[in-house]
């Protein structure tokens, strides 16, 4: 069979190492489909709602470092993606978009799902291309292939007439590009400001390793200085002796408290920290006026050679950390953020890979999880919420083999909940905790912080999902999910054990 | 209570007529939504995904004429409710969206929710601003209302600050857009046109209404054209002795064969028909090569009037339509779209509205419900599935008195299914028929036609909800609507009649 567009752009892609595709087509994206389908080494994956394709593909590249492709149809599709490619752009994971579009001549006719895909994708995209001939798209994929190779949205726009046309040629190879190494010229002024009090090292990274947190953990105790995580990891290397390391905290209060006494701030891979939201008299930088910001490595840079660097200058040698047992919660207890953290963290199995979107009652479950056997910790960096399952589905499609634990407020859940039919499709092995609150706590908290008032009658029912109360169990089991509520200590642990030693989808509504 | 930036805006769109608001906020829309709580006229509804606020808010004004507005939450939640904005632009819905940014002073910064707001909305809205100061956000409201009076989407991007700052000044009043007039110079030729050989009448509005219907009957009879309406109108007045309106087909073979001996098409409110998607071989404009067009009244015009006068001229007299009876399917039969046409043409009660997404299996209902009482129906001009639902709840909110009967494909319901808790929390008057095929048949069908083969082992399951198949009542139920499943005619016209003789949502799983 003759080789036509679509099936250049799938070969250029399997060549690069991208195997999987989470997928939601249409009509214009039929030829690639077929594509997709027909070529060696690319696994296809059936998502209901676009937002959990992107989510997806997400979650696979943090866990292999690899892209994965998702597949849209035109603008629209592409839309419905976007709140998700959000997410992934701000963790700069690795991501390829296929987005059909309407063939070329038929473009100007302004057909009914005509839309302007290229506005779209710019504003989440770090690359766009849209090949304007079969010749073209083996060239294109290549060059937006190398463009991510660090990180960041690709997005390739074709034509359908591109993809069904006969295409002549060979993929093409993507070059990929470096990744910055830190400011050799900074690294005794960073030692310097590290050892002096007030000294801050500040790491962010696509993946914070095992070897970085040691290696922060031995600078820290060699030089005393204050050592931070930004306040959303990409993903954490954590547990089973791992040392365990303090994030940022997420609100502004606590996180200026945090780093009142910084002097100079040591930033390597990370920013420089602000606020998530801006607050009346409250300021957005959360270091104090007048500290110093050294910036010894770029945020997707080479940190952990960086750390190497500092701690051998230092001498600062690496020693395990000795881990403590989290008690039980008393199994007669209600269920708070405490008892889901002890409940977590005694429960989870060596290599699980946790997604963390509990958001108002995930205080506990972060700090006590250093304490479980080694894991991955997966947070959302972009705050767009409805991440987690999305990116649990994909965590696991990557690592078939690892437990996966998705932990979503209810709210949360609500926005991406198709992403539980791909887990039952797929057979996926991913335990989803769902906070039922029945509200947008956060809401009821932020209200009054930014100035806005308690709620009155007239606003209090927008922040409150009651009436009607959401019932998680058949929203899982409507899904092909197994399902079961708990609403004591107790029954929490026994459910995270029964699910923690079996395989396959299954959804636990906690009721908190 | 001194006013801030956020009551000034919410002022002035009650000053306007803007009475409704479909939210899904977030921190930075928190005093936004204080003031929509505490403005007298203005209601407020909560639902759990945007894309169910911006289809409600389109449903809502396709039956009022007035735009509602929608509250989102930075770029990643007028991400999510882009797909169903992009549906209200092609249906020419008046619309406004409140999106609330970060403070001005905050943008700088970068935090994670960060995004192109300005980019994004750019690429579905008629209008956007973004005022810089509280003294500007009376006037840019106006604005943005005035450009969008006789339709379109608006766009008023708020930033934190400019909200909760305080506002001096009064609402301003937004003088409506003037909808065009026929071309006068033109109605001669069209005259003469229609009835000549190969005459049609194409007809498009926000809303068909029954007069214009009966007007293009008339001229039809009176001189043998022929008359169709645009393969989707946004809403249109049927039944109840309305003279049927056919639409162009919305397949490309069927359409060109229905318009195959036009020489001459007079547009009327609608534009040059052309195909939803470009088809190797097949062209993207409807109508035979050498026809002449006749742009009588430009979209959005005046469309009645000019029917008035073409109907004048003519000496067309009205004469109302002599409905039949649709006859009743053998009870035991299995349901396909035959059945479920006549099941909804016998049960549908007068003054109802049909939200139609039934796509594969909807091509009985349209023609049989012309011999029912009258009613509205609804389709969706831009093509985005998962507009049905979320528009339902729009609608049923606009017009709470009046039965509302939304027809969707399972595969078309997943996208939007949160629009089910809102039309429980709501109370709302809707009775959802969730058309379970288990697949996604428009792409089986079109995946040959388009030239890209019939599915294969790899593919098919990409087209396919089997596996595991979707549970709709429990689905339902899991957001507090009552449901039922059902699998032949007889239990389709029995829970049709069941739920168009009591009130509340409802849905009925219809297995085809």
């Amino acid at each position: 069979m003759e080789q036509n567009g679509a099936d250049l752009v799938v070969r250029t892609l399997v060549e690069n190492g991208v195997r999987m595709c989470f997928a939601n087509p249409g009509t214009t994206e039929m030829h690639m489909l077929a594509a997709l389908g027909r070529t060696e080494g690319m696994a296809l994956s059936l998502c209901l709602f676009e937002g959990v394709a992107t989510g997806a593909a997400d979650g696979y590249a943090r866990m292999t470092g690899t892209p994965a492709a998702v597949l849209l149809h035109l603008g629209p599709g592409f839309a419905n993606g976007m709140a998700n490619l959000h997410n992934a752009r701000k963790a700069e994971t690795p991501l390829f978009n296929i987005v059909g579009e309407h063939a070329t001549y038929h473009l100007a006719y302004d057909a009914p799902l005509s839309a302007d895909i290229e506005g779209m994708a710019a504003t989440v995209s770090a690359a766009v291309a849209t090949p304007q001939t079969p010749g073209e798209v083996a060239g294109a994929t290549a060059h937006l292939l190398s463009q991510v190779s660090t990180g960041g949205v690709a997005t390739l726009i074709v034509p359908n007439d591109v993809a069904w046309l006969p295409a002549e040629g060979a993929p093409v190879t993507a070059l990929p590009k470096a990744r910055p190494t830190h400011e050799e010229a900074m690294v005794a002024d960073a030692l310097a400001a590290l050892s002096a009090p007030g000294g801050a090292l500040v790491i962010g990274a696509p993946c914070i390793t095992r070897r970085m947190a040691e290696l922060a953990d031995a600078i820290a105790r060699k030089t005393g200085a204050k050592v931070l995580a930004e306040a959303a990891v990409a993903r954490m290397q954590r547990g089973g002796c791992t040392p365990p390391l303090a994030r940022i905290p997420f609100h502004v209060d606590p996180a200026t408290e945090a780093l009142k006494e910084v002097r100079a701030a040591v930033l390597c891979g990370a920013r420089e920290p602000v606020a998530f939201f801006a607050y009346p008299g409250r300021p957005s930088k959360l270091l104090p006026e007048g500290a110093a910001v050294l910036p010894l490595c770029a945020p997707g840079g080479e940190v952990e050679a960086a750390l190497e660097v500092l701690a051998a200058a230092l001498g600062a040698e690496v020693t395990p950390y000795t881990q403590s047992e989290v008690e039980a919660a008393d199994p007669e207890a209600a269920i708070d953020a405490e008892v889901l953290g002890r409940c977590v963290a005694r429960t989870l199995p060596t290599g699980a890979i946790v997604v963390d979107e509990a958001i108002t009652n995930g205080g506990h479950m972060f700090p006590m999880c250093a304490e479980a056997p080694s894991h991955d910790w997966i947070n959302n960096r972009g705050g767009s919420i409805g991440y987690s399952m999305p990116v649990a589905l994909g965590a696991s499609t990557a690592c078939p083999d690892r437990k996966v634990l998705c932990v979503t407020g209810d709210g949360s859940a609500f926005y991406t909940l198709q992403a539980l039919w791909s887990m039952a499709r797929d057979k996926r092995d991913v335990t989803v905790l769902v906070l039922a609150n029945r509200s947008y706590r956060i809401l009821a908290n932020e209200t009054s912080k930014i100035g806005a008032g308690a709620p009155i009658d007239e606003t209090q029912p927008l922040m409150s999902l009651e009436d009607p109360a959401p019932d998680w169990v058949k929203l899982a089991e409507g899904q092909g999910v197994v399902a079961e509520r708990v609403a004591t200590a107790g029954a929490l642990q026994a459910a995270l054990e029964a699910a923690m030693s079996s395989t396959g989808p299954r959804l636990i509504e906690v009721a908190m």
